[in-house]
């Protein structure tokens, strides 16, 4: 399969491109490249990344960002980041992506489990990742052209334990091998509407 | 108690009302009143609300729309209304609420079935109310002084049946009544945190 993964250089996009890597096409697409560079809070930058790319069998979505605050000090402006990367980049790639999947082909977007386990300072991020499991759940129902559409909803991960496990209090963390093998779930076996929760 | 009740004259919000109005003073806010007027798309609109009503000990939100389209004619500009008003316009009624909700007060949202059961032209609406969910499951375990956080996820309406039913296609209509109960366990019983699904 020829398939694209935006957030290639991330924790996840890393582990990701590594399992996928030998027995698929992969594109690397991420603010830095390196194969494409896409910026998925900006729609010109979508719709450019799509235009490059051309078509493809699968989009993964490993990246999107969100602002942490206590709900105390939570502003509309701060929730935004959530808003504009997490939830509307990822749905962005999804609506302007459409045209550009193959038949039978997926899409597989990246929430995270302080939507069903909070965390102190993370209800931006849940919402955003609320967001995405509902949206997953309720697209794939009328996705054309046998297009599915998943999620996957990692715990903490190993790799990222020593640089923000202290927001993540008795967490246990994953391996971020394990985390990839929801993604390649999603990519090649045939289920869609799912919530992947590798918790 | 003092209720602010935003989206008072709706289906569900005149349902509250009726049920609330005898043991509580309500302040019916809305687009069009009628105590007080609020476009909660419009952050300035919410902060001149909150000054006119005051403290308050419950904000309960029974507005928000969201554009409804089949996934291949949804486009980023028709999400942006589940996003500007049934995501960020509840949202931004916590986050600007907040100083103005009594100690053990109470904010009870509103979500919908269609984030669990989904729906046709429904992927808009469920993404706003899973973002909501996910926003209450988290924001409830920091609020300060006391102050408790639900949402009401109401399924179809027997109320809305003739106007909207043709989209929930064997679903079984809800009274209003029995929805309105949810809001009211939200603020006068002690639960936060929670997702009242009256399915």
């Amino acid at each position: 399969m020829k398939i694209l993964l935006v957030g290639a250089s991330g924790t996840i996009g890393s582990k990701v491109y590594d399992r996928l890597n030998q027995n698929h096409e992969i594109i690397r697409a991420g603010r830095n490249g390196p194969d494409v560079q896409v910026d998925i809070t900006d729609e010109a930058s979508i719709r450019a990344m799509y235009e490059k790319t051309g078509n493809v069998d699968a989009v993964i979505n490993a990246s999107g960002s969100a602002g942490f605050a206590p709900i105390t000090e939570l502003t509309p402006e701060k929730n935004e980041t959530a808003i504009n990367s997490k939830l509307k980049g990822q749905i962005n790639l999804v609506l302007l992506g459409l045209p550009y999947v193959n038949e039978r082909g997926s899409f597989t977007l990246t929430s995270g489990v302080m939507m069903d386990d909070p965390i102190p300072q993370g209800s931006s991020a849940a919402m955003a990742n609320g967001g995405i499991r509902s949206f997953v759940t309720s697209t794939a129902i009328e996705m054309p052209r046998g297009i599915r559409i998943n999620s996957v909803s990692p715990n903490l991960l190993q790799e990222s334990a020593e640089r923000i496990g202290h927001l993540f209090a008795g967490f246990e963390p994953v391996p971020g091998d394990k985390v990839a093998l929801a993604y390649q779930k999603s990519v090649e076996g045939m289920q869609t509407g799912q919530s992947y929760e590798v918790y």
